[in-house]
């Protein structure tokens, strides 16, 4: 849909899967000394991410964490456990190496980077924090649009921006989040762009009780009857009931595509960032790797309409990229095995 | 059940599991800068290594991984897609870092120990051979019992010699397996322990076809049949349908456990030695991870007697060690979160 009078997002040239490179892959699978097959997922994951890189043998040396931090206006609302002001003490926590992606991207030998995309507190940071904030939170979502078209455009370049100037040399990119009430905006972002009932996209976040369950439902059905939102325009749906987090984790998404970096999917919220860059561009679902399970209903339904078939269910909803890191040491074996094994010509096994 | 006139293996002693760490882990893990619970099973894991570990905040930096090979007099009866010289020409592999073991405790960071309990064919091996065979193979057990309680004793003291001698610091043991023909041994491992139906926990290991599937699920059958079995004593469950690397890593399991030293299972052929351990003391259970779901349908039966649930199911049947070296980063994950994450009172968050 056109929006002529509205600004632009500059497009993204995110090129199509390396069959060739994907065929080689497969190839070396069945030379390599095991039952053919014996390897299950992990050999269909590393030929994929194959045809990501363009590289039959890709390797997963220089993995990253993106964590952006925004916080919400909707918090007004009373759909969170927890008061806005955690947002920017988490990002103190990020900052001091203190949280749970923290010590999640260590074990998994990946670089944590910190965004603050529009943190609406203060906090005692340090040079660990990028700080490109769009404005002190968003606004109310439950009153009005989350945001302008300007800013969700901004937004969405400072991803683009992130990856170019601090991950240039990724060669995996784990997303994650932190907003206290970013559940909320993307569960309406969600049921915006797949159509779904909010009922079946909400879920508790942080720990909302019965009732702060049936307010935040209400919040999001109130807002996309109100709005009109183009579900096929996905900076249009980021405007009306998104997060600069969001945004800025679809513009990481986009943006690492166009450099053929794999990205991997957390949980709830950063999967309404991947649906938010696939309706900016749909060929963003060739680079979209996913990881746990979450416990947010919407979750399955973000899986569903991204092709993706998470790799393990912890139970896990903490966000942050906490999910992603831990499906980083996956994605490396499944790599590490395609590239580094011997194929039975190199062990003198006959076949 | 005593045979008075039979050698007797000596005693483990294996410890209950350290409640007070436990519980130390468990409060620790309500302080973190997280909702509680939000890492799901992660923290309830670290919680059980706590346990294990006798230590409120495990560290998982010493993974790993042995990979026991022996042959198995059984493949007479047609029952493996592959040729007995497969299992020294793998353990050639192993010692050349060729194999998919190899690349996957690479990944994790682990020492990948390879011991040869009972090799049939040459191979060009090197130091990273640890060479105590037992025999050059089992006897076929489709006519007699596999081996001797002597040699069954001998074989569960050479894991506890392996433990003791070469991985007396390991803070993790992950169990691995090489052995054509070793399925059919676990099978009727697993049908004589649980009392499953042979057919029922007996699949394709390395690839058979419909044909050498019922041909192994009677060779099975017979052997159970004519042989007396007595279920609760796991060296006479060897002697009579094991194998030599399921008696090595049965003893793997009993002295890591003795002390305090967590034991991955991998596939079906470390759960049949899991479960061989579990029958010589069940106190061996207290200490066991689960990594995979095997497509072998008697891994479900395994887990079931055993207490365990898989982490993931991507469809492996590699065996060597592959699914339990992928779980040790999660794992050390799990550890690592609990250990190093700040408490809500040290970032200065206020709750």
């Amino acid at each position: 849909m056109n929006h002529p009078e509205a600004p632009e997002l500059m497009e993204f040239d995110i090129p199509p899967l390396d069959e060739s490179a994907m065929d080689r892959a497969r190839e070396r699978q069945d030379q390599l000394t095991k039952p053919p097959g014996s390897l299950g997922r992990l050999e269909e994951l590393s030929v994929r991410i194959a045809g990501m890189a363009g590289d039959p043998t890709p390797s997963l040396d220089s993995p990253v964490v993106v964590t952006m931090a925004a916080d919400h206006g909707v918090v007004e609302e009373g759909v969170s456990a927890f008061p806005q002001s955690v947002t920017a003490a988490m990002v103190e926590n990020f900052a001091h190496d203190g949280a749970g992606v923290n010590a999640l991207a260590r074990t998994a030998g990946a670089e944590n980077i910190i965004v603050d995309i529009g943190v609406a507190g203060d906090y005692d940071g340090n040079d660990r924090v990028i700080r490109k904030p769009i404005a002190a939170g968003t606004a109310n979502l439950a009153n009005g649009p989350a945001m302008s078209r300007e800013e969700a455009i901004e937004a969405v370049e400072v991803g683009r921006e992130v990856v170019a100037d601090h991950a240039p040399d990724a060669d995996v990119i784990a997303l994650g989040d932190m907003g206290i009430g970013n559940t909320t905006a993307s569960a309406a972002v969600t049921a915006a762009i797949t159509g779904a009932d909010p009922a079946d996209v909400t879920g508790r976040g942080s720990g909302i009780d019965d009732e702060g369950l049936d307010r935040k439902i209400a919040v999001i059905r109130r807002a996309l009857a109100d709005r009109e939102v183009d579900p096929e325009d996905g900076v249009d749906v980021l405007r009306a009931v998104g997060g600069f987090e969001l945004a800025g984790l679809a513009g990481i998404a986009l943006e690492a595509s166009s450099r053929r970096i794999p990205v991997v999917v957390d949980g709830f919220i950063t999967g309404a960032a991947a649906l938010s860059a696939w309706a900016i561009d749909e060929r963003v679902s060739h680079y979209l790797l996913p990881s746990h399970r979450s416990v947010e209903d919407g979750h399955d339904v973000q899986h569903d309409a991204l092709g993706l078939e998470p790799l393990f269910d912890f139970g896990m909803r903490l966000g942050e990229g906490t999910g992603a890191a831990v499906a980083i040491g996956i994605y490396r074996g499944a790599c590490t095995a395609l590239r580094e094994m011997a194929t039975f010509e190199e062990a003198g096994i006959p076949t």
